[in-house]
């Protein structure tokens, strides 16, 4: 029971040197990865460098304690970083303390969200969101963080929470480019590029084992923010007006609970329960790829109790909303973690880094840390899959699109929003059609089919139809309407048997449409007769007035209640007796 | 295709002397019910009587032109007059000229809501109101009228928006109650009651028709109106504090467009969406009702442009937001109306009262016609169906339950809003959780069954699991989980084969977790299989890339898959031939 919500406690147990010879190598990679990314994902919130440092510590050691998938790299993402910086920036000016601190209580708001919703097992929230959807909003917000970070490039000011905002505020302001910033961005673009192309390929090239090569491919970020740093401290560029990140204060993080203010908490609420939904599912859809390579599960719900205590140990150590990485999972899984102790070590790594490396992080241009997040999220522009389902299906496209230019036009929460909406109408309009046939005996057999799709014997006076799926409100009204439809399309018809193999369900909705089904067919002159009920329906029905008032009979096999209602249209050659397989489903 | 959205062009061809005759009678009556109907609800809507009176003119016209229900009777209701003075009210002074203009602003608005939403064939959303809920909201609705019509019986003044405020404020002037208004109010209600029990009883002792007897009885209003005028008359009662109706003004409505002021209109819109889909709901569930005694049939997307043009009309003509009513259908149904033309001529009925009867209506005391909205919406108040949700379903008792408390604690629209977001999270509850079952043979058949409800053969190395739905977004993550379960749980497993022969849609979520658990069974070394998909599924997945990347097979029959894959497990005893008809469901 402990280990269920404790789940260090079953690995844990048997933790020994080799695993952690496999874990430590695998931190050492990923804190090399980590290090340009944490200060470049506090870039994209509008984060001072050193809080991209904080929330890449104790975040990562509540996931080793609380988290079930051995290789998810818990930490700043882009997406996220994107959505804190929309959030925050809507109620306090970029930049201050107060924004540092507002970032702060987001990540306690959504480590809270996550939480609860993993103490009260409601994970089946994330479904809101469907695949279509994420796909869009992954693309466009990444369109929409590599515009944003163009004015690092170029080296000058621009704002917008939109992507037109953004283009006209580039527009407007892109004569004041600075030369020297640019030429260093440009230059970081390019070789970021090409070492995420053929830096592993040469490496292999030159003899390199295919793992330590792709492990050092991973480092280029790394590599152009030295080469940088180097080149711009070498030259003074920053006196020629370079930016730079500057002082990083050494140092731990801050501890200590964020100052409760219900105004604040309230307005962030509803960002924080977005971000706390797509972190949950982008971390999820990492972890379920990478466990089931090793064949190893995750658990969804204490997933979101493992992301929930890593939001919070942000918020209380001066960081901001975290969730599992795509890109540094992948390594983490190559590199060989085997626990998730790893992100513990990956986290010891960044302490390190965070005590003794921010010196020489001073001369840092601003220009390739950008570089490194364009490189970095272009990746996750995905143009195929638009293509993809535009092809497979219009309706979701039309999801995908609606999100797309949701987040385009309006912002990434709109975005969001616009795009479950839609999807809720989508599911409401799939429930509100069930599928249904009439069927007809397939002749000398007791099986009865689609009259559609199959030659079978059909009677005037005895109809029926097969629901093939729950009775329940966002159907129940259809059911009314076909059911009711029978007997006013055909005057002769005396008896209609609702066949319900499929039905495993029947809310109350339902069963008073099934109730004014009957009322109403009693009305018409027409007896009404259930068939093939489950046995955990019938218990239910059994509580009720409905088997009371049903003018007809409920028949266990479909073929007892035809041939019982029409024995002149529907029987069997020879009298065989009835199969016992083909009452229950 | 004229004549589907303009029904009178199928029955007006066909209209006969004989129809006139039946409708004409079932007018008359109507008519006399409305009289006061449209006062009194004019009343619950904060609007003076007239308006209610325009209410039951043009659109009873307009439904009668587009409406398919041959004994709906259209105009203004209970529950949504209360909407209507929650909506309005929020936005203007009760009572004067700005407040009614805004009433007919609303009834536009309605008007061209379910317009929209008929056109587009959207019919499905009024889906989103679950049996428990309207139930839920419906009998609360009847409560809050009833108490915020006491200030009426007791003669005082009083006001909220919900229960707690309305009966705080009565309790706070009930020391300023007119006794005459007192006596006149119960002995009102006392007279409804005791017409509404016994008339009809007593009408047939003394040998009057069924019918007939049944019509009088329904004339209890009315009667109750005649007798508490004359008196109030007579002793010029309104000299002494009695609250009358007086003067309303003679003549047919003002025809007219009310003026388009976005603000006004972007605050009514939410409201107007809510009325206009409770409207409709219920409106459609008394015009099934009756058109099932005669075996007729209504159209769902019709019926949406019959209201919607009929709201358009009153809010062109100086009414407020109408719908199709209960007790008045039932009425006119019983009075035996033939064609939609009985609602016209009911209007041609209201147009005459208007133009004549007004002023003998000025002596009629509001407390009387408290009494006849009193006693008409506690029939509205249904507890048994509480009861009953609660013995049957919790889950829907838990809707049912917020809407009531909503509709008490902070008023209607958040009742409804606070249940149909509830609703929304069940439906999508359910949806996450398909029902699916790993099958197993039935001994020496060709048929699969559930292994844990059925005696089966089983293998190692080979499991087969049936989803028994759709697969679309809201269960992909589960489908996910499930099969991924499978191969982590038994590392025997080397093909796991999905049975769809339920599944009749895969949406692009589905298609995508489906390539995601292919690509990832593949990493764990398990070949993933798929059997009995139907026609259309397989005609759309062939659109894709996931055949091509399937790791195993499509087979047609699920025999055939499990045999193939597991020959020495799986086989019939004397090696009989497939039989056809288990191919296809």
């Amino acid at each position: 029971m402990l280990s269920r919500y404790f789940p260090i406690l079953r690995w844990g147990r048997s933790y020994s040197a080799s695993l952690f010879a496999d874990d430590a190598l695998a931190a050492v990679i990923v804190t090399i990865m980590l290090i340009p990314q944490s200060l470049a994902y506090a870039m994209i919130a509008g984060l001072p460098p050193e809080v991209g440092l904080y929330a890449s510590m104790t975040p990562l050691i509540a996931y080793a304690v609380f988290g079930t998938s051995n290789t998810l790299a818990v930490g700043p993402v882009a997406v996220v970083s994107l959505m804190t910086a929309s959030a925050v920036g809507r109620i306090v000016e970029t930049g201050g303390p107060e924004y540092i601190a507002a970032a702060a209580v987001l990540a306690v708001i959504t480590g809270l969200i996550l939480l609860v919703l993993g103490l009260a097992r409601l994970g089946f929230l994330a479904n809101f969101l469907s695949h279509p959807i994420i796909a869009g909003f992954i693309t466009a917000s990444g369109i929409l963080i590599a515009a944003s970070q163009m004015k690092h490039i170029l080296g000058i000011s621009a704002h917008g929470e939109n992507l037109l905002a953004i283009l006209q505020s580039l527009a407007s302001h892109v004569a004041q480019t600075n030369p020297i910033t640019l030429v260093i961005g440009a230059a970081s673009i390019l070789f970021l590029f090409l070492t995420r192309s053929y830096l592993k390929k040469l490496l292999r090239a030159v003899g390199l084992k295919e793992r330590l090569a792709a492990a050092i491919a991973k480092a280029g970020p790394l590599l152009a923010v030295i080469g940088a740093t180097a080149v711009v401290a070498a030259f003074s560029l920053d006196a020629k007006g370079v930016a730079i990140v500057g002082d990083i204060p050494r140092g731990l993080p801050p501890l200590g609970m964020p100052r409760f203010d219900a105004g604040l908490w309230s307005e962030l609420a509803g960002a924080a329960f977005l971000i706390a939904i797509i972190g949950y599912v982008e971390s999820v859809s990492v972890a379920q790829t990478l466990a089931a390579k090793r064949r190893e599960r995750i658990d969804l719900d204490q997933e979101l109790i493992g992301l929930g205590t890593s939001n919070l140990a942000a918020g209380v150590s001066g960081g901001f909303p975290v969730t599992g990485g795509f890109a540094r999972s992948v390594v983490n899984f190559d590199a060989g973690a085997r626990t998730p102790a790893a992100g513990a070590f990956t986290s010891l790594g960044i302490a390190l880094a965070a005590l003794f490396l921010t010196p020489l992080l001073y001369y840092l241009p601003q220009a390739t840390l950008a570089a490194t997040i364009i490189v970095a999220v272009l990746s996750l522009v995905n143009i195929r899959i638009i293509r993809e389902t535009w092809a497979y299906s219009k309706s979701d496209f039309t999801a995908m699109a609606i999100t797309i230019g949701g987040v385009f036009f309006f912002g990434v929460e709109t975005g969001v929003v616009a795009g479950v909406a839609m999807s809720i109408l989508l599911l409401l309009y799939r429930a509100s059609r069930p599928h249904s046939a009439i069927v007809g005996q397939v002749p000398g057999t007791e099986h009865f089919r689609n009259i559609k799709r199959h030659d079978v014997v059909t009677s005037p006076s005895v109809v029926s139809l097969r629901m093939d799926g729950n009775l329940f409100f966002a159907n129940a009204r259809v059911l009314e309407d076909r059911l009711l439809g029978l007997a006013a399309d055909s005057p002769a018809v005396k008896h209609i048997v609702l066949m319900c193999s499929a039905v495993n369900e029947i809310d109350t909705s339902a069963l008073e449409s099934l109730e004014a089904i009957n009322e109403r067919l009693k009305d018409a002159g027409v007896t009404f007769h259930l068939s093939e009920v489950k046995g955990p329906v019938m218990d239910r029905l059994k509580r009720t007035h409905f088997l009371d008032h049903l003018t007809g009979r409920v028949f266990l096999s479909q073929y007892e209640a035809m041939h019982a209602l029409d024995p002149e249209t529907f029987f069997l050659p020879n009298g065989s007796p009835l199969a016992m397989d083909d009452q229950t489903a």
